[in-house]
């Protein structure tokens, strides 16, 4: 058994974006664990754009996580000691361990990884929160069909990614919004029929140019100007699927639990011109069909139809700075702090 | 044959609240109908807040209105000549008749209307394109389930009001949201079980009081505020039905072809955590199902469970006038123009 446990708090409810002093870093003994407990060591974490949600004082699908508790992570690790039966020593697993080198959990929300099927981080990536994201978000809300145009947002990133691979699956024109030239590059490896960057191009030219007839699903992960770029372009019964809106989280009004500063996209009435609909969800909404659409995205990766890419930052001491690297689409893939050798 | 029509041709395309100055009203000889066309005396003129959308030059579900042409609006009028088989002197029709004392048509979009079935101005309300409006859009999009909770802006208005009525109809919980004590009392005579003030109360407080357990389904003809709170208290899987934005339309910004000035839900990602639709709509994506939509609505007025209520603005010449009626909110109930006797 360990006996110390090094963890990030949350010290303040940031304005904006996270400041170092938003966290406490901290050493603490590790426990035993209790009849049902299972203590694992964190090696992989997972760093979303969600968390930044997680540390506002707001009503939302998940509560917020308090002043003084362990920073809410999704997180891979390996049982050190278990008094749960449905966990032993030495099994790999995934679930809310937190920013930590140690979690006590009571197996709520965690389950056993294959480490043979694939490597550990596409847990945290294809095959995690982001792959199950796209694929409900994409399959479930967007309902593509074959020569559909897709357009996806932050497409370079672990969910952009993986919807716009599915579009293609699935038989449409697939359109990715990236910042940067290596970003675009990259989706169009992946197999995007066009690649627009926002931070050189205009974008609602740029859909205007790669979606003659209109976009027929947008997947939005970023809100703000790229949304109405979208929704100005939509086709007859097009769909917007509301996942995420990144370029919105740190908005300081809004961290102060309220929505005033927020940007809501001003041309919505494009939505009744055009029969539109804008549908938001979070993964967890799909909880009990998990299982089914790891199946299919396992199929599609194992067939080469559906790649990866994750980013991993080493240490946890670099938690904080990591974290930000998501608001300046700093990374390249699916971000994850790496704390421990498997 | 009459010899003289009058009418009003739109001059200028208006900043904001349509001015005097933004008409003008002109004498022109009748005539003769040529092959195939008919000449119609209008009787009713429909007055609706859509108008103000077609004034603007901007791309959207129909063309805009030219300058110098004949102001469009649906109407209701007797043949008077024909040459067209499918009408005969004497027929009373519904159609896009225009802003005028007589109207040559070729047919199109217009039909007979059966003077005994109900009284002429119910086919421009509750059996017209508002009772249309209100029956798909609840219906087709909202998908009410019985035990829901309905909220309905505009709710003493030609849509809103049917919304209500058929929501009772379905089983709902029925929330209006209107101005001022008349309209207020006017919907729960109607058999609302709520209303809300929104010129004397705090909308926002209300839904929360008459909504504990949230909005299931939010009918929205206003946008702005209004539609921010019905977001802010939105059930789980809740549905936004976006049949039109009436406190927006006369942004100066928007009638100058662009959505600039407009305001966008800023709290738009209720969507994403209560996994929300906001669909939108015009009643000319179901013109296929009208005989059969109109069928039931006849079935619920005969029935009594559907009233209405007209509010009957007499003098082609009051058109200017009567139209900024719409926008503040002066009307009570369905607002017509009515130039000739029966």
């Amino acid at each position: 058994m360990p006996t110390l446990n090094h963890k990030f708090e949350l010290a303040a409810r940031p304005s904006g974006l996270p400041k170092r002093t938003d966290w406490n870093f901290r050493e603490a003994p590790v426990r035993d664990p209790s009849d049902g407990e299972t203590v694992v060591r964190v090696i992989y974490i997972s760093l979303d754009p969600a968390m930044r949600g997680w540390m506002n004082d707001s009503r939302s699908y998940i509560a917020p996580v308090k002043i003084g508790e362990v920073m809410r992570a999704l997180a891979l690790g390996r049982v050190v000691a278990s008094k749960n039966p449905q966990f032993s020593e030495g099994d790999y697993v995934y679930g809310p361990l937190g920013v930590q080198e140690y979690a006590i959990t009571d197996g709520r929300g965690v389950s056993r990884v294959d480490p043979n099927a694939a490597p550990l981080p596409a847990y945290l990536s294809v095959l995690g929160m982001p792959g199950l994201t796209a694929y409900f978000g994409l399959l479930d809300i967007g309902r593509p069909q074959p020569e559909e145009t897709v357009v996806v947002s932050a497409a370079a990133g672990a969910v952009g990614a993986v919807v716009g691979q599915i579009a293609k699956i699935k038989g449409c024109r697939v359109v990715g919004i990236a910042g940067g030239p290596d970003k675009c590059a990259y989706i169009r490896e992946l197999g995007f029929d066009a690649a627009i960057d926002y931070k050189s191009e205009n974008v609602l030219a740029g859909i205007a140019q790669h979606c003659p007839e209109g976009v027929d699903i947008y997947f939005d992960n970023v809100g703000g100007e790229i949304l109405e770029a979208a929704l100005a372009r939509l086709a007859r019964f097009g769909r917007v699927i509301i996942c995420g809106a990144i370029s919105q989280y740190n908005n300081a009004a809004i961290s102060q639990n309220s929505s005033a500063g927020m940007k809501g996209p001003s041309n919505y009435l494009s939505l009744l011109v055009n029969h539109g609909a804008m549908t938001g969800f979070v993964v967890m909404d799909y909880v009990g069909r998990y299982a089914e659409a790891l199946r299919e995205l396992s199929g599609w990766v194992a067939a080469g139809k559906l790649k990866s890419r994750e980013h991993i930052v080493e240490g946890l001491e670099n938690f904080p700075d990591a974290l930000l690297m998501l608001f300046s689409g700093a990374n390249h893939g699916k971000l994850i702090l790496k704390i421990a050798e498997p």
